[in-house]
């Protein structure tokens, strides 16, 4: 699966990469290093002679400037939070942590920007904006311990990318440090820059093998002052795409979540979870957890009563529930989130991270459920996902009572029958986790020939000793 | 300025390329090769020994491969509205006009896209979104003529940036042809693809130097079905500031525009307009034009009518008059649109279209107010922009009475002393206009050198035999 790493890092080169960070901050002893090896899962499990915790971006500099010298790799590294194992050295190379560089260096409000370090923890961010007055939107799963640096490199997704985008749109300025040590000094504020190149979407969503993010300047919002959540019942994911339009033409930008389940998603929810339960008296084929959001302070109750209304004179809505408390939103979010973790005590489960264009997502989740049917009879697919972004996770979890290691090893079949309903509609095999070493095989296979001729001809010239996260991506 | 064009293209050469578009779309004539030669303001003048008009992908790819082959270098234009010369063949490159790649090919209302080829006209875009019910936002002063491909290649900004980001935000898929002749098919309609590096982002600011974008796939908004439009009287730029942190609190995504003026914008404009008018009975050293913008029908006028009024009680609004029908809206946006153009009336003008840290804005108006009337006494600054993006265009008229070309001689005087002040506060020198032939050469002392670096690197493996619009940009 990975190039072997050349050669062994001797005592004396050790050395010098230590001393770079001081003996406190750089870990050798294997049992300390695990909790920067295996990712959450344990799906991935690396081995590295030494993991380094810089505590500034002039020692990320020193550190990458010793590994171009001396030609050995690094693996950077955030929260170790990913999922497709891009943050892991599988070759024995250097595990770069970034988690040292927690600073909140800068928060403007009335520029509505905030300067993160690459180690501040996610939900920190928020905090810190909300202080403020002011929302920093990028939410996942992964909040409480993924980092601003792991969100940019990743171009983390999300609940709230409907209305304020994907990580890569939050961001308007970016420090970096190359392959070969230099610092990139581009944290500007602005939110028009027409002076040349656009480099910062180079580093983003390159899984940290172009450079090294080491700080980045956020975009904030404003916080908003209403909010209005409801789980509605529908008859199909076109009743769905259909509700989408009505909402987005009702409340335009102050939609902000509009996310799809179908029913074994709240099934398995319901089942394995503490305390949570059915959304709805009735039992629905699909369900929407619809979130609008507002700077003001009054009229969104209105808009959410009115769409829904509207959406059952249309019939696309069988039932609906306004959330009537924030323990009650809280309890609609702590469904949706539990769904993936839920699949945990049905067996095995084959995940998907997909996209197709909006419109086409109730005809691919048809078509590949036929098609997860014809790999693995009897199988359950668990579609849920952001489906005003047209990104889906196909999950598909074991038939009761399978081998679950039986049904795992058919992985490739599945993924391959999936794919080809997701490219047959012009669809993106990765949506928000990247490829990282997951996904990196197949991506010659799905990827524009020109397209990935110029990442491999980004990579050579950016990266020419191959020192950043070698054998990711590319 | 520019560097010599290497050889002159023989007839045999020149045939090669005539018969890929045909003779009918191939100018050699000097006289009809006018209009692509001079942009509108005169201020550039090229010369070249053909301009060829393709009409398909195929046939701009056939071109480049040609131009690859023998050496020769192509500069591509769109609607020739570009005010940094950019679209101008200075040495007798080839002129490749995009013009003819004008199919709008898909509009897709429930994927909220639309695939425009690069020569449709950004009005006729506008209006191919709002017949299915759609916007898309992206609005500027030349947008009857104007391009997408000139847009995405020269990341327009305009009027709506504020609610929609500029051009660049707007995309999610491209087209682009290298330079050695290879299409990249980057078509897609995907919001969310982390497969890879993001290659679309590349060619967007390029300004035609490192592809030629030749169709893209846009984002398509909810048609606002209510706008409110106010103009209002301001004592200062600070007051200005204050107003768009509570119009952005109140308001949130719906407020769309957030244009600042100087008094003296609305004097030029209505002593030099037809039919134009002060917006406000009384006189204000400051103006703003806000505008909010919903999906919903109704609320709208209530938020602008509260927002106002706060802003009266917190002493930051001095008097404001909201339209009271279409027209009078029309009128406000004459207005503001007017003002570059009036100035001509005023003689000389040094033009500067710069962005600061938007809480940086009114301290930057006063110092770079003082600082043009160092380099010359008695010139009088126009300042006037889009607030919520820190992009201010600080023009300077000449002094009453001054000698025009004397005054025009202080260009790059005034350029530096206004530059410093935008420069000392993390600024840019070239917002939305780009950097073109203009402020090329500015570029090196202006610019981070390792990203000024990255830019050269990009070019040279890129466009390694230097086709592609030479001497612009890098």
């Amino acid at each position: 699966m990975n190039k072997p790493f050349r050669k062994t890092l001797a005592a004396e080169q050790i050395a010098r990469f230590v001393a770079i960070v001081g003996e406190r901050h750089a870990v050798t002893d294997p049992a300390e290093q695990e909790a920067f090896l295996v990712e959450p899962r344990g799906l991935y499990h690396g081995h590295t002679p030494l993991v380094l915790r810089p505590g500034s971006t002039d020692e990320v500099a020193a550190i990458l400037t010793l590994a171009s010298a001396l030609g050995v790799p690094v693996v950077p590294q955030g929260g170790n939070t990913g999922l497709v194992g891009g943050q892991i050295p599988f070759a024995g190379e250097i595990l770069l942590s970034l988690k040292r560089l927690d600073r909140i260096r800068d928060i403007d409000p009335a520029s509505n920007t905030m300067t993160c370090e690459a180690g501040v923890v996610l939900q920190t961010a928020q905090t810190a904006a909300a202080a403020v007055d002011r929302l920093f939107p990028l939410s996942l799963g992964a909040e409480g311990s993924c980092t601003i640096g792991g969100n940019l490199s990743t171009n983390a997704g999300g609940t709230a990318a409907l209305a304020y985008g994907v990580a890569r749109d939050l961001v308007l300025g970016l420090e970096v440090v190359l392959p070969d040590g230099r610092i990139w000094h581009g944290l500007n504020k602005l939110k028009k820059d027409n002076t040349g190149y656009e480099l910062k979407h180079l580093f983003m969503g390159a899984e940290g093998t172009l450079g090294v993010i080491t700080a980045a300047v956020l975009k904030l919002f404003p916080a908003p002052k209403s909010v209005e959540t409801a789980f509605v019942g529908l008859s199909s994911p076109e009743a769905a795409l259909a509700l989408l339009g009505l909402v987005q033409e009702r409340a335009g930008g102050n939609a902000t979540s509009f996310e799809l389940l179908a029913r074994i998603c709240i099934e398995f929810a319901v089942e394995h979870g503490i305390g949570m339960r059915d959304p709805l008296a009735s039992i629905h084929p699909w369900y929407v957890l619809v979130e609008l959001s507002s700077g003001g302070r009054t009229g969104l109750r209105d808009v959410m009563e009115e769409t829904l209304a509207l959406g059952i004179e249309r019939g696309l809505v069988t039932d609906a529930v306004m959330a009537e408390s924030l323990e009650h939103r809280n309890a609609f979010w702590r469904l949706r989130e539990f769904v993936s973790d839920a699949q945990r005590y049905e067996g095995g489960s084959i995940k998907q991270d997909v996209s197709v264009p909006v419109a086409a997502v109730p005809d691919f989740i048809r078509a590949a459920t036929e098609a997860a049917e014809r790999v693995v009879p009897g199988c359950r697919p668990v579609p849920f996902g952001h489906l005003g972004d047209g990104n889906i996770h196909f999950n598909v979890s074991q038939p009761v009572g399978a081998d679950k290691a039986a049904y795992l090893a058919r992985w490739d079949d599945m993924s391959d029958a999936v794919f080809a309903e997701v490219l047959a509609r012009g669809g993106s095999i990765s949506a928000e986790h990247g490829i990282g070493v997951m996904k990196r095989d197949y991506l010659p296979r799905v990827k524009d020939p020109v397209a990935l001729d110029l990442m491999r001809t980004l990579k050579a010239v950016l990266d020419p000793k191959s020192i950043l996260n070698p054998g990711k991506v590319v």
